[in-house]
């Protein structure tokens, strides 16, 4: 079997937990399986090496910024190859360059083109276990790029792809996907299998368990990942196509604290005037995410819309710059908001789970003020303080047993 | 003017320094030369590398070392390429990948074979300041390989010589070549020129200013080296073919601290023996230096040499393994033992050079206890304790004036 095992920064933080990471690597390698390790920068090694940049240039060309925090990776998978060499087992650190990761060039947010399996195999195939830098890669002038955080993850599923791996596991310092928050829902329980596309609404709304470019990357090649703990044997998460656990109406519940709402009031009753809007926010690269229209007074319209809570400066002053053309009477900012999501694939085919949510939160007395859904979620913006009442409520109503 | 500076890791050891460095560059820059500019890693980090890796695996394959250090130069070009675009100039870092410096596959003591220059000249075309990591190379499997302890002037010097660069400047903490080290010898005083072969005589005799691989392979491509403080504007010491200042009977006096004199007595006097002591050495890859062969009594020889001290133990080791074999009666190892030695391309034409030398020994009695000598250079072997009040002794007799 050939197994790609990513591990993120804290599995790696100091030289004790180096050995625990080549201790279960080990193990699978003398099980006989062919063993790929993915490697993030040691601890907080990223944001060390960005306030260093920060210190030197405020506004430090973002290409070399990835040249910097590139040493990271490679500092991490070369103590890596170190260790596991200590424990008689030969194993070889490879970078971006070295195993030919090519990505497109936007650095700090480059995406994966193309990876070269050759020299992975011709390692493997000598019998070594294989030590990759995940979160970075090379662009077609040969500069480091990297993923953007969180893009180890990535580079895991982009390798299991590639190398068409049989197992591609995903370790934290959680133990898998759980249904809601342990820290708020103290009912909250691990999910055994869950499909690619509620992972990907879970992983976009917030659960941090893995990255969300990387379940999109994994759906696309079919990928099955397992996310589970580093620091125990407990089975994990399992992530894919079809779960065998049907019938499932959610499959967890979800918040993003990030957000905020903007409200554009008494906007012209006119074809086309919203368009406008979102159009001039998608060329300042404001990504809007719920958006809510209503008809306002005076044969006007009131939109709504949530963006992230980094972006909601940008959007204000992009609106404000273009009020009248945009015909806005009123622009409105809040941010004490919240979104609180259900997933679950099973929701496709029953009736009531909106009801039902929605019951919820009216038993606790929480304010809905927008709704959206997708075939699998519904989400609900609600005010920041009802986030804890709101979330615990739904869990109990959908995982009472 | 196409101009390569090279700094070592103290020039660059923080912010401040960076900034200072990035500075002297800039106003090169700003005359209108192309700058190209090589790093060591900053400050200590080579050391705290190596350290973290011994504390992984005392005996770290060789190959991973080198992939872990060559960070801490990938470190520094990133940072002062920022240090560099802040204050307004545009600049770009390179690694041993993207310059394509191709060396033997000798891990942590590799040699340059080829450099790519293409790269480099493109950027420096688009007017961008290159900024270099020093000390390190790839493979011909692209994997990363170190030059050994001041590999870094080696780099500056291989690329002036790619680059057929107009100079080649190495800053140090130090001003220059001195006639002998200023802390123990007051009176030094600092060479305004020197040839390749009494600086790399120099060099190789522990002056510590210029790594001795550099000063060879710019002998080899006649580049014209500056060696001058990063702290100040002295003019430095220039190092090329042939002096303006002919005459000089004597350039410096260079002092050994690190060698060790193995006795090897009552030999038997057959032809062959001599051959087969060295050859024995020479495959223990330890390498010998003065050597000394005298009669002894009963028609048997005794053989002196020095060796590093670094490497004594394993002579004397390997000589005891074949003892019998290389019919020796007694091995006597003496580590007190320094060289001091005079170099200058002037005392190839001038007698009496050595017998100065010996002189200025004898009046502050000072034993003798080996000799050798090149064209331009008289070595002594003397004891460790004698060494300051000698090298002041020496140094007077040929700079008194």
């Amino acid at each position: 079997m050939l197994i790609v095992k990513k591990f993120g920064g804290s599995s790696v933080a100091d030289p004790e937990r180096i050995n625990n990471v080549a201790d279960r690597c080990i193990e699978d390698y003398k099980k006989g399986h062919k063993v790929v390790v993915v490697l993030s920068a040691m601890g907080k090694t990223t944001d060390a090496l960005l306030s260093k940049a920060q210190t030197i240039n405020p506004n430090a060309p973002k290409r070399e910024v990835d040249m910097l925090l590139a040493t990271g990776e490679q500092t991490s998978v070369a103590l890596m190859a170190m260790a596991v060499a200590a424990k008689g087992v030969p194993a070889i650190s490879l970078n971006a360059f070295q195993v030919a990761m090519h990505t497109t060039s936007v650095y700090g947010d480059a995406r994966f083109k193309r990876i070269d399996t050759e020299r992975i195999y011709n390692e493997l195939d000598s019998g070594r276990m294989v030590i990759i830098t995940g979160f970075q890669g090379i662009n077609r002038r040969d500069d480091l790029t990297t993923l953007g955080r969180g893009g180890s993850d990535t580079t895991a599923v982009a390798l299991a792809a590639a190398l068409r791996a049989d197992a591609c596991e995903i370790y934290t310092d959680v133990e898998g996907v759980y249904t809601a928050d342990p820290r708020i829902v103290s009912k909250a329980r691990k999910i055994k299998e869950i499909t690619y596309d509620e992972m990907l609404e879970l992983a976009t709304l917030g659960a941090k368990v893995l990255h969300n470019r990387s379940v999109g990357l994994a759906k696309k090649y079919r990928v099955q990942l397992v996310v589970r703990s580093s620091l125990n044997r407990e089975e994990g998460t399992i992530v894919k196509e079809v779960t065998d656990v049907e019938g499932m109406l959610v499959n967890g519940v979800a918040v993003d604290k990030n957000a905020a709402r903007i409200a554009v009031l008494g906007v012209k009753n006119e074809p086309g005037i919203a368009f406008r809007i979102f159009d001039e926010l998608a060329k300042h690269n404001i990504n809007v995410d719920v958006i809510l229209q209503s008809i306002g007074r005076d044969d006007t319209k009131d939109i709504s819309f949530t963006v992230d809570q980094t972006q909601a400066k940008d959007a204000v002053a992009c609106l404000r710059e273009n009020q009248e053309r945009l015909t806005i009477k009123t622009i409105k900012e809040e941010k004490n908001v919240a979104k609180l999501s259900v997933v679950g694939a099973g929701m496709q085919s029953n009736a009531g789970v909106a009801a039902k949510m929605f019951e919820a939160l009216y038993d606790v007395g929480v304010n809905i003020r927008m709704i959206a859904t997708s075939e699998i979620r519904i989400t609900v913006l609600i005010d920041l303080e009802d986030v804890d009442v709101a979330m615990r409520a739904v869990h109990d109503k959908f995982f009472h047993d």
